[in-house]
């Protein structure tokens, strides 16, 4: 088979570049001055037995992050990022993750490495087995495990133009094991430009066979953690592979199979038996140094050449004798991994023609590589200090390699903890959405998304699935309900039906017929609205009743936004934002209109530039609360209040910037759930079950929340809403955080919450 | 008190009008031909026991038709239009409603009128009883029962005005007595307007005591259907009332209450006994004979009048004693209805000055009144010619009075089988509700307009309460799955997660990269549309794949309606529509084309002017069909053909007129629910509970439906709707009709389709 010939048609082209990747990221948890943590794995992140995103690896401080698998560069650092969001502000707000392979200063005796305290024995048992057999300090080294999977379209694409083979899956066993074998060959490349660990730290070796530090990576060399030298297993084929493997548990050179600690892992199937019949269906490159320099381990540069050079290893031949052919590979990574990290490599000349043809390889099939990718590539292999050892090598010569890891690790946190209501990676969705995804995967609930821009999400735990849009749509609520809230008049006569106070009122669909109520509520507080808009647009309210001719451009107003309008009596008091979830009153809100308050020394503009300080406080619906603005509307009723944006406020008193108490004209929301009465939060509740709903945003209008709710005319409900805003309860002005998105996690997947 | 002076009062304008309005009306069903019939209640109404709407009174002939408590008389007439079609409709073909109150032609044998089937054998008990005290014919007169209750905010208001009574339901019932007294004192010229039973028909009586007929109405005489003689209930007050009432039965002179019959009838509470204490609620008028020459028995005109002339004795003073005050009333209608219904009246004076005081009543108080309304019943008055009795007296004289009735019934008949797919009183609502209405009103399931013209509809049966939007949104479907319906990209993600098959495709955000996927489909069938419009727009087919110009139009095509794209595999074969209601397949829908059949001689705009003489077809989806039209769009699509609109077709040959199939664009829709094959019916109804879906249209391409449904490509799923059209089911162009509104109420109320 001519792999080059196929790869050169014209037809295989628009799948080349389809991919699947995976990442698997072990970090130690440290302290803020990078000391290894004494802490167990966060009680936050629930159960670790099964956790698809946050893991432990062999320690307990070693924290393994997991992404789903993604389908190009872009989705696979949006996951990095998100469950790097989650890992970090998880753990105690006095821990943070270490940037480097090479775990921070190890502690004198052995037994302070704690293994990690898992629930299934047999996987403690693994790890004690492990730490006999290898020690415990060389297993605290940390790296990244890059999951790689041609796209299923391009290798069928691939499988049609040949003949010779003419069964798919080993076809598909073929092409991997031969990308392999090459990868084995020239991974040494790989070490040359992202090796990351020239030097140990404290008590890392306590042994004294040691390398002559610094080096380009300690970890990929003879020193790093690998299978004892008897351990050895050809690539020659699957069938041999298996039976090479089999024959070390055998002999007990292997405790087992997934102790076979190879640079490349073949993947397929649960077990590693199933490779024989299923053959592999994806690789797992394992020689990955954790890169300091970058938030996540890794760039999406190193990601992109990774799989151009994969590709590259498909399309390029190799030798003829494959056990000769990876031993030479692993000779030459060796040597090239012991290197001094400033001196160039011995290899130089390989590296060259190697970087030469894959050029030439990337320009024959027109694939599409980012800018400066190659030229980056030859500068380093040209020049060691642009490798990520020589790098972290120069870097560190200015205090120390660990003085560097903490200013690394420190940044990081703090960039995770400086916008705590927002997920890294998917800052696009809605609010709620984010931090509905965050505590999803923070509980190990796996999070798909249906489509971004819709804010839809596929939820999964066991088996079972849960489909989830706007953060709070879900199946626990039946389908008419939510159009009977959308409906103002519909919500209205459900709730008068069953016996609560709603403001009396008419519909009307055209001015002639409104302007006939006129009569009906002239001498009444009053309110004209427009029946289906939801933004307060249109609505005009008379607290004392108006003239004609003031209900008449009301009427007008209102008309401008819908083709039907409510006219309502008006409720006076204090409106209330009650959340129901399954019955149950989970937060009450007040919010009050922008303002500020007066110091006596501070002008008006000042004290809003202050307030605007808050990081609560930002735009487009991106932050819990949005900035007070001084606009034309602020400034007209600074003007009604015998001020301007210059005056300086006495001290104490409360200037208000806005009629209305919209979060989204820079309101203030506070949580008041703990100060309302029981009696007031069971007519809420009840009203949302007259509506039959179990998810729902209900307002009501209360003068006094002292009087007895029974009284007539205690309370008024004015709307309910069957998308409440969440993130306003969750991170409010001011007042308890009430953690929603938790809530409605709690509705869908009540097993997931112990 | 004087009511005058608070009636007078600006504050009670507003309510003057405010009324709730109610109507039981009876009708003996007939042949086309005016026989009494001898068949039973119709079996499609279900089990009359509580039946809301329709009923039998009497005599297993004689339906009642109860319209719900309404509040205006347009809406009362909607009311009596609807119940009046479900009747017509649900009884056989065969049979029609006797439009007059005097029954047609009676049996010679007393026990051919067979008295009503009816479950309770109480209520037969009792009809058995009358049929012995009464006569069996005197029993088979119908009228209508008008029950008339002022609004609650009218009486409210009146009573806040006055402080001689302090308890407000006492003062409601003195309102209410004042009114019946008045009521019962004046009612002769309701009877002279408004009666409508001049002469009787063969076998009414059968005994020598009868009319001189004509008269005005013998129903309202002496002779009518009324208490024996020694019947005697005084109307002074609500004690004195009840306890007469009570006498008479102790005494045996009635059987039960319910056996008085007065023209006025108080009611309140289940039992009168109720009315000591809880007072009068509303009034039953049960004077009203028949109006022939309107299709519901009483116009507009006459209810607008009843409720002036009531609010009108409310104002009116009464005579000082009560007791003498009603018997003069009670005098007087028998004069008057025993009167030759051409010569003018006795009391025509009295008539006069009763109809001044009334004009210049409503012009003191500024009520609206419909324009004509007071001169027309003036110059009744003054010209029996034109009173009811006068007008069916003149019209019967052309032929018989049979003759007429059976002409009008069958007009009334006629219009009610006009378009069978409609419910009168509610044509402006989509088709699919007014079906579904339908069928609740005919099953007795009591239907309330939440909003008219969002299609909410209230459902109620016992104490089970549903809500419907547009006809099949329902709480049967959880709020997540029409979420996923309504966004195509979820739902393919879903179906094919699933294990369906769906066109493979790619989601696009913007022209450049959708640009990009052209060499992934452009040697093959696809398809490009916009991602979430629905109505065909925007749409460009490829079915064998497409230049670069050509994709790089349709992408540009698709944007141009939203802001999302998707291109997708064309899948070849034939588009079915699948309906899918609790994992049952309940029909399957062939779309074809706008075609016509050429016959060798007919042009094509007379085979187009033809095939849309088809009663089904009509405009503006209120028909099942919509008309063919010989627009630019059929023009061009002709000329393609080689025709125009005069070309003749040869016999046999069809010619389509569009490429759509859509059923909107003059399509014809063909069940074939019972020609797929099993298979394909378990793929659909699997599909649709991987989705979830409780209620669904699901559209499957199928190239071969001889096919086994498991082999590779034997169907794709193009997309699924959470609102399937059900009408075009109903009444198919071609095929058996699926009752799926039918379906829907059966999911909903499983109890009521037995």
């Amino acid at each position: 088979m001519n792999i080059q010939e196929i790869l050169k048609k014209k037809e295989i082209h628009p799948y080349l570049l389809n991919v699947r990747y995976g990442m698997e990221k072990e970090s130690q948890r440290v302290t803020l001055t990078g000391d290894l943590v004494t802490s167990d794995y966060p009680k936050t992140l629930g159960n670790r037995t099964h956790h698809p995103y946050i893991q432990t690896d062999f320690a307990e401080t070693q924290m393994e992050l997991i992404t789903p698998v993604t389908e190009s560069i872009q989705e696979l650092f949006r996951w990095l990022a998100a469950i790097h969001d989650v890992a970090y502000r998880s753990m105690s707000e006095e821990e943070m993750l270490w940037p480097l392979s090479m775990p921070p200063a190890l502690p004198e005796k052995d037994e302070e490495i704690v293994i990690a305290k898992l629930d299934n024995f047999e996987d403690v048992l693994y790890r004690r087995y492990l730490a006999i057999t290898y020690g415990r300090r060389k297993q605290m080294v940390s790296g990244i495990h890059f999951n790689f999977e041609f796209g299923d379209s391009l290798i069928r694409q691939l499988f049609q133009q040949q003949t010779e083979e003419t069964d798919y899956l080993q076809f598909k066993t073929e092409i991997y094991l031969k990308v392999t074998r090459n990868y084995l060959r020239y991974r040494w490349l790989i070490t040359y430009l992202y090796g990351a660990t020239p030097i140990s730290e404290t008590r890392y070796f306590m042994e004294e066979k040691q390398p002559a530090e610094p080096v380009r990576s300690i970890r990929n060399s003879e020193y790093g953690y690998k299978n004892h030298e008897d351990v050895r297993v050809t690539y020659a084929s699957m069938p041999e592979y298996v039976a090479d493997i089999d024959k070390m548990v055998e002999e007990g050179k292997l405790s087992e199979e997934k102790e076979f600690y190879s640079p490349v892992r073949l993947r397929g199937g649960k077990k590693m038996a199933d490779l024989a019949t299923a053959g592999i269906r994806y690789i797992e490159l394992r020689n990955i140094d954790l890169n300091p320099f970058e938030q996540f381990g890794i760039s999406e540069t190193q990601v992109e050449f990774l799989h151009l050079f994969l590709l590259f290893l498909l399309w390029k031949e190799e030798g003829a004798q494959p056990d000769e052919w990876v031993a030479e590979g692993d000779q030459k990574d060796n040597l090239v991994a012991l290197e001094h990290p400033l001196s160039e490599t011995v290899l130089v000349e390989e590296g060259r023609t190697l970087l030469a043809e894959m050029s030439a390889f990337v320009e024959e099939l027109s694939i599409s590589v980012s800018e400066n990718l190659f030229s980056d590539i030859v500068a380093a292999l040209e020049d060691p200090k642009q490798t990520l050892a020589g790098k972290l090598y120069l870097a560190s010569q200015k205090s120390s390699q660990a003085t560097l890891a903490v200013e690394q690790g420190k940044k990081y946190y703090e960039t995770a903890w400086e916008k705590p209501y927002q997920l890294a990676g998917f800052r696009g969705m809605e609010l709620s959405t984010q931090i509905l995804m965050f505590d999803a995967i923070q509980r190990g609930i796996q999070v798909t998304l249906l489509d971004e821009s819709d804010q839809f999400l596929k939820l999964k735990a066991g088996k079972k699935i849960e489909y989830v849009k706007n953060a709070n749509m879900t199946s626990k609520d039946s389908y008419v309900v939510p159009l009977i809230m959308a409906n103002k008049t519909v919500t209205k006569k459900v709730l008068d039906q069953a016996g609560f106070r709603v403001p009396a009122g008419k519909e009307y669909d055209d001015e002639a017929t409104a302007l006939t109520g006129y009569s009906e509520f002239a001498d009444k507080g009053f309110v004209v609205k427009p029946k289906s808009t939801n933004y307060g647009l249109g609505i005009s309210i008379f607290k004392d009743g108006a003239t004609f001719e003031n209900y008449q451009e009301a009427v007008a107003i209102a008309f401008s936004e819908d083709t039907s309008i409510l006219v309502e009596e008006f409720l006076p008091g204090t409106e209330y934002r009650f959340v129901i979830f399954d019955g149950e009153t989970k937060a009450i809100m007040l919010r009050v209109p922008a303002n500020v308050k007066g110091d006596g020394k501070k002008m008006v503009a000042e004290l809003v530039a202050e307030k605007n300080q808050d990081p609560l406080r930002g735009t487009h619906h991106r932050s819990p609360l949005e900035l007070i603005q001084l606009g034309s509307i602020e400034k007209l009723m600074l003007k009604e209040q015998g001020y301007t944006i210059d005056s300086i406020p006495e001290k104490d008193t409360i200037i208000y910037l806005r009629e209305n108490s919209n979060v989204s004209t820079g309101g203030d929301s506070i949580d008041v759930t703990d100060e309302i009465p029981e009696d007031y939060k069971k007519i809420a509740a009840d009203a949302v079950a007259a509506i039959g709903a179990k998810i729902c945003g209900i307002d009501l209008i209360i003068p006094d929340t002292s009087r007895p709710a029974e009284d007539p005319g205690a309370y008024g409900i004015i709307e309910a809403n069957f998308n409440p805003a969440m993130h306003m309860h969750i991170y409010p002005y001011q007042g308890q955080s009430r953690r929603l998105t938790m809530d409605v996690l709690a509705l869908l997947f009540p097993e997931m919450m112990d």
